[in-house]
């Protein structure tokens, strides 16, 4: 069967968008004198909707605009997510489905059986599970079409099973002779490439070719790569869609092709191009031209500036440098070069005036305390005011430049350089983005040198360093890991790693600064664990009480 | 049977703490001769715990604290909710349990059947579904015992179900001779009403006296409100637990107890004991002794003063006040006097002067641009910035000041007046906090009736009133009420208010705000619906796009 894939970046809730990028891609398929035209998961609704689902109105709009695409369709097959409704009246009677159109009208549906409701999956909360599972017979083949999670629960891949039942192989045992799965997988390092090796596994040991449709797009912090695969049933991968960006192609059940033989990508690569996306569609989906970081001379913010370049050209980046009488000589200068190496609008708010001219308004009130941890907030906090005045002014989108490790440890300030709409490395670690910052300047020196090499300080207060408050960020780094993405406590990491005190008291710390990253700006997912709502932990607890 | 109800705070994962909390309970019992001692659901570990429960350690942790906690037990039953693991691969592998103990033992485990995912339940995220239920046979009656949700499914009392078993029904065809529902449902109001009715028609139906345990004690933005309840077989209320607060009790299923009427209390009395039990509870589990408000001499400001006062005492409340230029003369004077008529700590900054200087730094980037947003938000941020230092120099908790329709509506600064770590009054609508001042102010002028009475005013430019942006409160509540809480549409709101343009403006501006309310600080919820994790909108989307 010769089948189109259409990989499109939905808009979630932009059903007129939404419905025109399906008919589209379908005349394209039927010019192509394709049989089938497939598009991702909830590819009329965009992924995640979250509580819009709720919405009796808006799945009621859903409906007709699925039955207006219908109405267009032919002999040639469209096959595309959205959501259906039944009416037994128990669960929320909603599904996450694929239909099947042509000749007018949706001739079959398949709802998706495997519900994922962990780490950023909510589905639960929306969509009941599939009551049957069915191959459909169309132009000689049997489909055995599926919806993403539903093809992650072979029992030759995994070990450990999220669900009892396997969907997939029901539709083996139905007969199926084309497998297709319509899908919509957020973005972490390293994903994809468990998609493909579980895909392979699946596809050889069936003998049946199959279909991997992918969503692709930035939606708010998730970042969907795209690059649909097909396999032949030797499990081999011999087409695959492009990384990043939209893409459509034709797969022909029936052709030879030649087995695709991958290039692992390095980490930097990934994440270069994961960032710089996910940056660039939160801004065009939100219509912002321009945005601002404020650049310390620092490695995070510079950093954040080069993404903000790459993702939005030179012109569209503006800095400003807010010194204080803590900033190095060096900072000042490795900013103004970071500067014109990049060729970015740049301008200079000097941040002491209106820190001397806050201090003293709150003389009354401070009387003779010895300076604290206030006086460095606040100037941190002078300088999210000035940000954030001048994003107000020209409608620039303020980037955020805390890092992963510091969100973890709370090593930042609220409302001050936590500022900002998105947090594009809120996701990295400090030593990750150390070693993107030298993968950048491999062949020409981008990122200043002395930015690198220089010892990583807030400079809040008079020769501060980062690690006069932190452990070294390669152990921190190796024990937030652990912690976050590994979900090990304490003891485990104290096994692995063999330090004591510092382990217990790094995650204590995380624990109590709950309260500060319930109030971050949303950090670009490009790991398996993402501070935001696929890591929920209670502002309020005692589990290290001792 | 004589059965002890032990109404308790658990603070979440503090298995320490809790566990003495469950043996002392114990120990009363066994004093008082009862035969039986109940605790809530997850007793031991709080609620909700959220991804604490993901944690292998944790999980070990809490499974030998049962452990120490049966062996303690000796003849006298003692059932409290914890979790337990099971062992077949799929699924979480983790129950939401009650466990009863005796002779040293967890001689029997219920597990919760229904599994709620809905609103600010993600219960399916860690739980999975009890895989029998029965009833236990213990000192000669039949124990017929359910967690929260599994009573909320009765066929009589429900038309539409979320669920299609029915758990307690089938413990009542095991014969049950007692029902016992361990519970934790958080606090909105009326729903206590709700709780009462639906308990009451079950156990009318069946003719089996049912006891219902409650959880009490605030969880961040959740508060408990206890108010456990014992029914006799005919359906009547005859004992109940305090509200908002611990409580211990014994009902004897053998004894006729009186019926007891309920009067039922006001919104506003219930208002403000619920949020001045979350902000205590706030305080005292973060260990937070003082509070600290900015106090501009409009409603919102006052009225939380008002709570803090109440929660914490006057001692422990200090105001900020922050005139500027737009500061009406009346706004000083009303602040003064609710200063002085609460008899708190206050300090006064006027932003004048770090305004000035701000703009004029500001100067060659804002060239000579029109005021606009910039200059007004800037003001509210000098305020965040004052509350923030004196805050982090004395270690008092900031009250964000926000109200419902002003989140609703983006109608207020972040990092300005959103700053705080808890917004106390952020589920009550700007009309429903007239009404309380009102109510407050019944006997007494606490809250000076200027207040009350002049238009609401942010202040930040000349002669501005929130009526020349916002709808009119009464209007725009309504609305935002009919969208958020009972999550209809434009169309349907039209069709029962008969706006047109405002309404699907309002909805619009709602939905286009979203960004801001994912850095708010969490909101002690108080209402069916209130924003926070309850509510999940996605950020960018394109739903109303045209």
């Amino acid at each position: 069967m010769k089948i189109s894939v259409c990989q499109i970046n939905s808009i979630v809730g932009d059903l007129k968008g939404n419905k025109q990028k399906i008919i589209d891609g379908y005349r394209k398929g039927v010019n192509d004198n394709v049989e089938l035209v497939v598009f991702p998961e909830l590819a009329l609704i965009g992924y995640p909707p979250l509580d819009l689902i709720e919405k009796k109105e808006f799945r009621k709009a859903v409906m007709n605009a699925a039955e207006e695409i219908a109405k267009k369709t032919k002999n040639v097959g469209l096959l595309f997510g959205s959501i259906t409704e039944d009416d037994d009246q128990v669960g929320t009677d909603v599904h996450n489905s694929a239909l099947l159109c042509f000749d007018g009208k949706i001739q079959f549906i398949q709802n998706k059986t495997l519900i994922p409701n962990y780490d950023v999956f909510d589905e639960m909360r929306y969509f009941d599970s599939a009551k049957r599972v069915d191959v459909f017979k169309f132009k000689g083949e049997k489909l055995g079409i599926s919806i993403c999670e539903d093809i992650w629960n072979d029992s030759d891949y995994w070990c450990i099973r999220r669900y009892s039942n396997d969907p997939v192989n029901r539709l083996i045992l139905g007969g199926a002779t084309i497998l297709i799965n319509i899908s919509a997988s957020p973005y972490a390092y390293k994903k994809r490439e468990d998609r493909r090796e579980m895909l392979s596994v699946l596809t050889k040991g069936n003998e049946i070719p199959l279909l991997y449709v992918c969503y692709v797009g930035g939606q708010t912090e998730l970042i969907f790569d795209g690059a649909s695969m097909c396999f032949n049933k030797n499990g081999d991968l011999v087409k695959m869609g492009k990384f990043f960006e939209e893409d459509y192609f034709i797969f022909d059940t029936k052709i030879n092709y030649p087995k695709i033989e991958i290039v692992e990508r390095s980490f930097e690569e990934e994440i270069i191009d994961s960032i710089t996306y996910g940056l660039r569609e939160y801004c065009k989906k939100l219509n912002f031209k321009k945005v601002l970081i404020g650049l310390s001379g620092g490695i995070d913010s510079a950093i954040v500036t080069y993404f903000a370049v790459k993702a939005l050209g030179k012109k569209n980046v503006n800095v400003i440098m807010m010194p204080s009488a803590y900033s190095s000589k060096g900072s000042i200068l490795d900013a103004e070069k970071l500067v014109n190496s990049l060729g970015i609008n740049s301008n200079v708010i000097p941040i002491q005036p209106l820190f001397d001219n806050a201090l003293k308004n709150l003389e009354p009130i401070f009387n003779d305390t010895t300076p604290n941890i206030a006086e460095e907030n606040l100037q941190a906090r002078i300088r999210g005011l000035y940000l954030m005045a001048v994003s107000n002014k020209f409608n620039y989108l303020v980037l955020a430049t805390g890092n992963k490790s510091e969100l973890a440890m709370g090593y930042c300030t609220l409302y001050g350089d936590m500022s900002g709409g998105l947090a594009i490395i809120g996701d990295l670690y400090k030593s990750e983005i150390y070693h993107l910052a030298k993968y950048i300047n491999k062949e020409k020196e981008i990122i200043p040198n002395e930015i690198i090499t220089k010892a990583p300080s807030a400079e809040l207060k008079e020769n501060q360093k980062d690690q006069d408050t932190l452990p070294p960020y390669e152990f921190l780094d190796k024990v937030l890991k652990m912690y976050l993405e590994e979900n090990k406590e304490c003891k485990e990491i104290i096994e692995e790693l063999g330090d004591d005190k510092d382990v217990c008291k790094i995650l204590n710390i995380v624990d109590k600064n709950e309260y500060k990253r319930r109030q971050a700006a949303p950090s670009l997912r490009v790991s398996t664990k993402a501070f935001g709502y696929g890591r929920r932990f209670p502002v309020v607890q005692g589990w290290r009480k001792k």
